[in-house]
């Protein structure tokens, strides 16, 4: 695991304390800006270079009916991703930020679509209600296929990750996931999703009540979890996260599927949460379970939950105004100011 | 009073029902770029054009010994406004907004600034605990510069109003001003401000009670208790804001300070408040009160407490990104995605 450097941090907070303002004035935005020193190791550090990457993946589990939408969007979407139409297109191009789109396994095929590796891991994973959503091996290229993109985004000068995701039924593997991991029940995790009504929303519970039943014997070990649980994209999230935390790549994760994927890494690379930051409280109400098991308060509280990393781009100008405040605000003797009253 | 083109509302709802998302799945944003095209009377509003104008003073309330701060810090924060080391300075330079500073009465002369007009209506407000804190004439000066301020942006094609203020003792000032407009005690409307301790807060208060009950009498008229219990910086916020509402230019109101100048706004001009959104959620103890009195929810809750329209500045991306999102994102037509499975 890299290690934050304490030194940055200090001489941040420090400087902190010497800029026109009064002391802790501008709230959460300080902690940020130590935050990210003490990350790239720097007096004034900076969330200029962003990566979002997002993974697609169809579920096995859409075939129990847990989704309002079919899982033909899944495709449609990462079409959409390069096209530019998506929620995460706009916010890219809005923010000045990189997009990688990969898919690791859409359903039906996407045809060649310009800028996005074809790395279907197969055609969704395997319904998790009846066996293992995933073979070790597709496991195993998920994760790659993680770190991959955190190496690719590290050696290209990337400041800050943001992972997304696409794939019609993940708020089900995310939950299933997070319920085992955190012990807590299906009830407490399963929410509306993309659009489900109560009934809707009982159903997805017993759907992942029967799949920890299913796969409770195996349920101590993280990294089965995320096999017989998770999905490509989710798996692909977990690689890239714990990928970061090792090379010093800070991370924004967006919501309840990133959330989920976030805390998978610090089950399977225990400190790995240390390198990331929460963006916002998703709608989906399991999601705050997660973050309290992570010790993690997000930043925004909108409301959203659409997924594609877009909550965390959205977060991603709090980070920038933090930075550009703590570098670019002069302190009280520059400005000839005294800080207290005698 | 201006009217939102509700039209443009119902059209821009349609709109969002229509992009490539699940409904609702944008939380917030997607009611604030509704709101945005009511005001702005478009199907595709924006919010790139903004100024933030900050407005200075000192408050005779200041010999009370209400502040942590020496009142010589309001002429050296202009200076600083000016030179673009405070933090507004640096928020409007990363956020591309215009800044307009203008000085209405700081104790200590600021020397020429460029850019800074001296419009000073005195050397500091009187003393609230000892009679009005602006004579009449002073009022309507104050006010007449907050109302040139909003039709200056109105008429330079300015499409969010953020007011900002700058004025050792001004939130004793504003806490009495709410105080007296809600009809609430001192203590609850006394907070900590630049970095009071208990005893400090609670001498607040005590000057505050002493300041309601000797304008007892007269504080059922909201521009008597303006130009009694407010500042000059208050009464052009409250100026301000009244006017953007008339001429129908939206306002995002920052933190404590412009929150009481929206209340007095909305109490002078019953309605005005259709016109603003709130920023934030300040750090300082009693600004729930007063939103919870406009109705208002803040975007953002990051504890920041640092005035000169920052908490604004740091929420105005999320009305970028909104407008952003609304305009930009495809729709499931144009997509060729289906909106619901079958």
């Amino acid at each position: 695991m890299a290690q934050p450097d304490e030194e940055a941090a200090r001489m941040a907070a420090e400087r902190q304390s010497m800029l026109i303002k009064p002391p802790g004035a501008l709230g959460r935005l300080e902690a940020l800006a130590i935050r990210l020193a003490a990350w790239q190791g720097t007096l004034k550090p900076s969330a200029d270079r962003v990566r979002i990457v997002v993974f697609a993946g169809d579920h096995g589990v859409a075939e129990e009916g847990v989704s309002a939408f079919s899982q033909s969007v899944t495709a449609a979407m990462v079409r959409q991703f390069a096209r530019g139409g998506a929620a995460v297109s706009v916010l890219v191009r809005s923010l000045g930020a990189d997009l990688e789109v990969i898919n690791l396994g859409t359903v039906e095929e996407t045809g060649p679509v310009t800028g996005v590796p074809d790395l279907r891991l197969g055609p969704g994973t395997a319904n998790f209600v009846r066996g293992p959503a995933m073979t070790e091996r597709q496991l195993a290229q998920a994760l790659r296929a993680g770190r991959d993109a955190a190496e690719r985004a590290r050696s290209g000068g990337v400041q800050i990750f943001i992972g997304g995701e696409m794939g019609i039924g993940n708020t089900t593997a995310a939950a299933a996931l997070a319920s085992a991991l955190l012990g807590e029940t299906a009830e407490a995790l399963a929410g509306p999703g993309a659009g489900l009504g109560t009934e809707g929303v009982r159903h997805k519970a017993e759907v992942i009540r029967r799949a920890l039943a299913l796969h409770g014997p195996y349920l101590g070990d993280p990294l089965e979890v995320l096999r017989r649980l998770g999905g490509f994209e989710i798996a692909a999230l977990a690689g890239a996260f714990v990928a970061c935390a090792q090379q010093g790549l800070p991370v924004l994760v967006d919501g309840f599927i990133c959330t989920a994927a976030a805390l998978a890494a610090e089950r399977l690379c225990p400190g790995a949460a240390g390198w990331f930051l929460y963006a916002h409280a998703s709608a989906e109400p399991g999601h705050k379970r997660m973050l309290t098991a992570l010790d993690g308060k997000p930043l925004l509280d909108l409301g959203m939950r659409l997924g594609e990393g877009s909550g965390a781009a959205v977060a991603l100008p709090l980070l920038r105004l933090a930075c550009a405040l703590h570098s670019g605000m002069a302190t009280f003797d520059e400005a000839g100011i005294a800080g207290k009253a005698p």
